[in-house]
């Protein structure tokens, strides 16, 4: 099915830099898709390293298990990446397409298999067959190129409407290090690990073990901040390639203070990226920052969080541009957190709606429902009992979202 | 707005009995709906136990704190609940809104205030003029009749399609003691504690201790396992009145055997309204039996069907009538509990769509969407690594609940 691209779309999309060290390539693979690429292959110069994390769910699927497998030497020469099909719940059946397709990209680029990286997204619990990617990674090992980056965002699309690309730099003593990363990810957005599926690639010359310590705090104020519907995916995962050609020193250490500048750039794209997740949430319409302070702990606090932006009485409130800030409350009480329901403040924007466990004195009916039909909202609570606070951003629940996903899967 | 009724509706129901030491009335007190009923009094005679269990939200309605306290005498003499506003979230106001509703009602029924039980449900933060009670409680009391229940089911009644009703009978040597409940619930339905509201009226001499011990435990396999959209209420309660007027020994031990007999006659009343709050579920097409075995503890198997009952994915799936096991495979998975994936058995009903982590043989696409057009639905998974099992009940998600929650308060 077909679905208009969201209204919260980017109107630009940034020019993201080549990395030195990385080519690709996009194909047609017909896994599931007619008419467009669905396969991405990347490769990487020796000398990369690479971190990443994945979904915590309990039934992953034979790709996250093969990178798991594969971070722990913490180099990386090659990336296959398909959509239409996710490879998970496939048993006996999705470990093998996994070697197979691991062997198939390793002899169209002369490594190791053991070296490359693999991800799948699409259905859930049909055979994937391997076979599909013999002809296309030869074919797509002739023609690597460095650029550009867009058409590797749009091979590993989904239900997204539209392709996710950021970018960042930093400076070393005047050497300019490169950060460029895609995603995907549209429905099924609760990451409890990283998102559905990104790709962070830069020139860096960084140890895998400092930049996998840098990748686990950023993903939770990134891609773990984000929820388009409470459901986390089997296939969850974001890594990070570094390939080491920028001509700085190498940073082979956490202290080394270059790893806490890096560490900003690397945060601005993750952070970046999954903002983008969620302006292309199913059937979105408006995009929502939930800001929770005031709570026994920063933990406490996204919790909260994570309860409004979660809930469909709230999702479908924001929908219909009411400010029932009645339903704010049920998913503040909810959380099973700390609350005082008497010091609870909520506000709508800069509208604040109730303070002192009420409506607020100052509320203004006309001027809170004006601000609902904003298309970016930020809905902030204040539980005054603490100083935890936390972010976490969502999108509203909408017709659009029961279209996509209440249609036969054929 | 108004709603058709839910086509999972009741197609009869079932003629409540009187209970001995109950009388009731209900009337128009226009606190929000206009030409319906809002208001309910029940008068209990002296000696009437009580036991309740009430949301654990940390949000609670000022209804629900002051429930708590008259609680702890465990006795009874009236009950006062109105529809159309919930009195939560009303801070001081609140407060004093119960306090000046039970003496109304006090005063009407001759009894102490603190003898007075209150609930009110609708919409959260909009306060609620306790006047409203003064006229209607005093005429109310002057026209109390033992029946008919359907009246008293359908002034309590808020995004209801359908008045919810359900009775059990007991025989204690000879003698017939009577169960009769009312519930009302339709959206906001994730009770953690108890549905939105229940009143549970039997002629049972028993203690409000032994009372409150039977109850807790039939709550977790009835209310609590039920689910519209995973939202928590700060209203849900659940009382149960004792009236002691059937001409038996008092039950005043957990271990009177007549103690269980009672327990699951009052068992199936709570079982029969909570499956009645599913079928009205908001926009609900089909109702949906979740059963969860082979977990390793029950706990562990009812937070797997929790996880399954309030995923959208799985519902919109169920609502688009397809068979969508990668959905189900993907809630197994973010329930955090311990799980197998190369274990996992998924059937809709008796068609196993899959088993040892990955699709069945015996699959049959055709079988299995044919089975999914049934208004009654069976979901049955296997984790094959214990003996733990629950069920919990949900409905799907459709345009209807969007239709109900995204438009505008007013």
């Amino acid at each position: 099915m077909a679905h208009s691209v969201s209204p919260l779309a980017p109107k630009t999309y940034p020019e993201l830099p080549e990395i030195a060290g990385v080519r690709f390539a996009t194909a047609e693979a017909g896994i599931k898709y007619k008419g467009r690429t669905d396969v991405l292959l990347a490769a990487f110069d020796a000398g990369t390293t690479v971190a990443g994390v994945f979904t915590s769910s309990k039934c992953p699927s034979a790709p996250v298990d093969w990178c798991r497998d594969s971070l722990r030497d913490g180099v990386a020469r090659g990336l296959l990446v398909n959509s239409g099909n996710a490879n998970a719940f496939t048993g006996m059946k999705g470990r093998h397409t996994v070697e197979v397709s691991a062997e198939f990209a390793a002899r169209a680029l002369g490594v190791k298999a053991s070296e490359i990286f693999l991800a799948s997204t699409g259905v859930i619990g049909e055979p994937l067959d391997p076979q599909k990617f013999d002809a296309a990674t030869k074919e797509m090992a002739g023609r690597l190129s460095s650029g550009p980056w867009m058409d590797a965002a749009k091979a590993i699309m989904t239900t997204d409407t539209y392709a996710k690309v950021a970018t960042a730099t930093v400076d070393f003593d005047g050497v300019t290090v490169s950060i460029s990363g895609i995603a995907k990810g549209s429905g099924m957005i609760a990451p409890a690990m990283a998102t559905m599926l990104s790709f962070i690639f830069t020139d860096a010359p960084i140890s895998s073990a400092v930049l996998q310590g840098l990748l686990q705090p950023l993903i939770q104020k990134s891609f773990n901040a984000v929820t388009v519907d409470s459901d986390t995916s089997t296939s969850d995962t974001c890594l990070v390639f570094a390939t080491g050609k920028a001509p700085v020193d190498a940073i082979n250490a956490a202290d080394d203070p270059r790893a806490a500048a890096f560490a900003a750039a690397l945060g601005d794209v993750l952070h970046e990226l999954a903002i983008l997740v969620v302006r292309d949430g199913e059937g979105a319409t408006k995009m929502v920052t939930v800001n929770v302070e005031g709570a026994t702990s920063d933990e406490s606090a996204f919790r909260i969080a994570q309860s409004i932006a979660n809930s469909p009485l709230v999702k479908t409130a924001i929908a219909g541009e009411d400010a029932n800030w009645g339903r704010v409350v049920m998913a503040v009480g909810k959380a099973g957190e700390p609350a005082d329901r008497d010091r609870l403040t909520i506000a709508f924007g800069d509208f604040v709606v109730a303070e002192n466990g009420e409506r607020a004195p100052s509320y203004d009916e006309a001027a809170a429902s004006a601000y609902m039909k904003n298309e970016e909202l930020e809905l902030r609570v204040g539980l005054g009992i603490g100083t935890g606070h936390a972010t976490v951003y969502t999108c509203d629940l909408t017709h659009g979202y029961i279209d996509i996903n209440g249609s036969y899967r054929s």
